[in-house]
């Protein structure tokens, strides 16, 4: 047996079911040994930025690792940016980065490259494995560390993938590291603070805090106390829509999230980070907490978030008579009313309201389209809500092509802009390919519009034809319809909210991919 | 004047001409200066990775530096592997990549990363610059140092951009690295081996060395000495064709490289480094040259490669009688017979060889459909050729548009293959967008053939459907005419030698791009 072969009945061993792959020579004792090994399936994407981000994708829905493949440090390089993004949603994956082998790095042929150098900024552990020997043993400590929502990057020197491991015997199990407990100090203070003054309280709620049963004892928190429900800006996943607990996002503007912040005394982290303005503007805060706030971490990010939440919340049942008795924070399925004719961003978030299938996974990259698009689907069929985490801008395509795979029973509805679409445009053919069960919906503006609006916030009052040249992306209009059907999705482009309806219901009914372009 | 703009004008006072741009909100400030510096043109690329590598092709044709922009830590990390094949280009690159101002960096607002460690595995130089007032003087610096044949990458924290630059009074110069001389010991040496043995020296050339300076240098010192001319294989850009010295390459497979070296005791390396294979394989060597080759650095890398030459040709033309009275070493123009029927790779080199026009930039990714292309062509019309230098795949259409930005009066061929265009697809957008005169074939196999190819050279004597899926990209096929119109340039599809001929003639008739896809 090889290392390469080691390492494969390592990663199937231990509950690895997907390799995304975009291999190259270097990777093909790895590729071959994907045949003897049953557990591990191989999804292809044409460029690194899909394979890294599919496994995002993936390990969102699951909370579980894929494996990724990729070629060497260029190969790792393209996908370094999806990585950032995987890194702020706080999943688990496992790369395996092919390199020369051992013997040949120092020699610097043109593929030569500091590789752990270049993933270390976008990974929590990294690691070269020395030997065919060795790599079994790096696999399962590459599992186990990611298995507490992080990025392990194992660089599989050639050699170790091709020598023969003459000392393996069995595949090692990888484990978890035991995650961190509230603090019972902790718990307590927060208490004591949420019976003192809850409607002064909000419990900030991030990461994996933001799924059913964390948010159903947190709700009961809330509706004991007075305490508010706020959610991070940037959350990975969140459960949400009809039956179920309503929480406000904090808003991605810095004027009305100071606005929202200083209605509280307190805020109580759970799995969250303290919030700050996503840039920096001039004469803007960038901490959004009103100054004087008190902080309790109840959980700390990448604790027990459920564990924590249910000491809180015993604690505070131990003391009788909390209740406020406040109505239910539930949300009730409240579509909005169908609007139809031409399009525009109100109209698009009414309609997404009631268009959302229940059980879908959705994919939220619309940004400037879908700033209300959120709010207004509080009250839609129970939902998964996927949304940006690291800024890397062109997430959702990639990721939505993971959390296809990870769900395959389950509707995905990616809602993506077109300047953003951009970045990663080849996760439509890992669609086609797998024939995803997926939904894109591309708003199409042809223009980076962000930037128009944070132009001004930053302070540049006006700007000429070459600036805006720069934030112009439709000279010449990109054609989805054609993109996409250049990659084997089938697509089609709309003009008003009738249309859009028509080829969207049409979409969820078949099956496979079909992507729709949105002229707003 | 504030940061940003006392950057500009650093940049366009030291002969920056051109910004190839993927910005964002962090780089407003800057996007926003360019209408106040005359002398900067924006070019706008959709992926970061298009935007490095058209600043790659613009240098390899004019050897300054372009400046580039992009977005923190994911966009840098986006242009990554481009900058991976600049670097071993060993082109002028100058990075501007925007930060979070300075007081925002310990917040860890989602966007933040490590990008100076990002970056330092992919350039030659990094700074973050401190100040407004600072910046100019970085600039400067940055400039410098890439003159060189370096890769500059400069980080510009948001406030250094807005911030007053109150000291700033004018554009500080950047001064260029004085290019080391020949060491005459050196010179010295060579020329009494080439005079002793000749016929068993060659002379390997890379970098700027494949030049027609330094080319017609080395082929009078070849051809009074019987030595040979050999280029290294992976070279950014060669002057050849009718008229110009011929050179041969060393291939790319090991067996045939080894056989070739066998034939010399000398090397004498002139902006080249010593010929390695490009991956290791098991039971092949990695170093080319026979046991025992002597080896003579008579230009290091980034030398003044044509002075070495002058003074090695002086010294031997010193000593009368010299000359071995050789035929001449430059090539005849040797247009092959039109094939025509049903395309093979064999009859597209022979048909290459006759289409490329005088004075083009011929940009060669065409992996295993291309393998005779370079042979062929040596007596093709005379032509630059630019090829692949670092190994990081999916190069070939963003320098393309780079070339063709430098070079606007010259027609620019990017011979593509299927698999590797599919990387940078987006560099389509930016020749619509310009008009550039690009004429792309895409060689279709639908497959990773190289990987094929390279599964047994590694020892994987069979594979089974997994690894045989992964390998194949035909399912679906991707089309590469839609993929093209999606993106505004024109398309069409080839299935014989006398479509193609048709078309491409078509293609360089016209002005601005069109693409052809090549079923192979």
């Amino acid at each position: 047996m090889n290392g390469a072969e080691s390492l494969l009945q390592t990663l199937g061993h231990n509950g690895i079911e997907v390799c995304f792959a975009n291999p190259g020579t270097s990777e093909m004792h790895f590729v071959a040994a994907l045949d003897r090994q049953p557990h591990v399936r191989g999804v292809l994407g044409l460029f690194e930025g899909v394979v890294t981000g599919a496994a995002d994708g993936y390990s969102r829905m699951l909370d579980k690792p894929a494996a990724t493949l990729l070629h060497l440090g260029p190969g790792a390089a393209n996908g370094l940016s999806s990585l950032h993004n995987a890194l702020r949603a706080r999943v688990s994956m496992v790369n395996i980065i092919g390199d020369h082998a051992g013997y040949h790095r120092s020699l610097d042929a043109p593929l030569t490259s500091d590789i752990e150098g270049a993933l270390r900024p976008f990974s929590n552990w990294v690691r070269t494995s020395p030997s065919a020997n060795s790599i079994a043993k790096d696999a399962a400590d590459a599992i186990g560390y990611s298995l507490s929502g992080q990025i392990s990057s194992l660089i599989l020197p050639a050699d170790t993938a091709w020598n023969c491991a003459d000392e393996y015997t069995q595949p090692p199990n990888a484990i978890a590291p035991t995650p961190a407990s509230a603090d019972p100090a902790v718990v307590e203070a927060a208490a004591v603070r949420l019976r003192a003054s809850g409607p002064r309280t909000a419990i900030l709620l991030g990461g994996r805090a933001l799924r059913s049963p964390q948010l159903e004892v947190a709700v009961k928190i809330a509706e004991a106390t007075g305490a508010t429900l706020l959610a991070e800006t940037f959350a990975a996943r969140t459960e949400r829509g009809a039956g179920r607990p309503m929480v406000t996002k904090i808003p991605y503007p810095v004027e009305p999230s100071v606005e929202l912040l200083q209605n509280f005394d307190s805020l109580i982290f759970v799995d969250a980070k303290p919030p700050v303005a996503f840039f920096a503007y001039p004469d803007k805060p960038s901490v959004l907490t009103a100054p004087g706030t008190t902080v309790f971490t109840l959980s700390p990010i990448g604790a027990d978030s459920l564990q924590a939440l249910d000491d809180l919340h015993n604690h505070l049942a131990e003391a009788a008579g909390n209740s406020r008795g406040r109505s239910s924070l539930h949300a009730e399925l409240a579509p909005a009313p169908a609007p139809s004719g031409t399009i525009t961003a109100a109209k698009l978030a009414a309609w997404l309201s009631g268009a959302i299938p229940e059980n879908a996974i959705v994919l939220d990259e619309s940004i400037t389209t879908g700033r209300g698009f959120y709010a207004q689907t509080a009250g839609s069929q129970p939902h998964d809500y996927l949304g940006g985490t690291g800024g890397s801008i062109g997430w959702a395509l990639p990721v939505g092509a993971g959390a296809a795979i990870s769900s395959p029973d389950r509707k995905v509805v990616v809602l993506e802009s077109d300047g953003s679409g951009m970045y990663n445009p080849q996760s439509l053919w890992t669609y086609a390919r797998e024939q995803l069960d997926i939904v894109v919906l591309i708003f199409a503006n042809r223009k980076y519009q962000i930037l128009r609006n944070e132009m001004s916030n930053v302070g540049v009052p006006d700007f000429g034809p070459k600036a805006e040249s720069l934030l112009d992306i439709g000279n010449p209009a990109i054609d989805w319809v054609s993109l996409s059907h250049g990659m084997g999705v089938p697509a089609t482009r709309v003009e008003t909210i009738e249309d859009l309806d028509r080829d969207f219901r049409a979409g969820l009914t078949d099956s496979g991919p079909r992507l729709i372009e949105v002229l707003v």
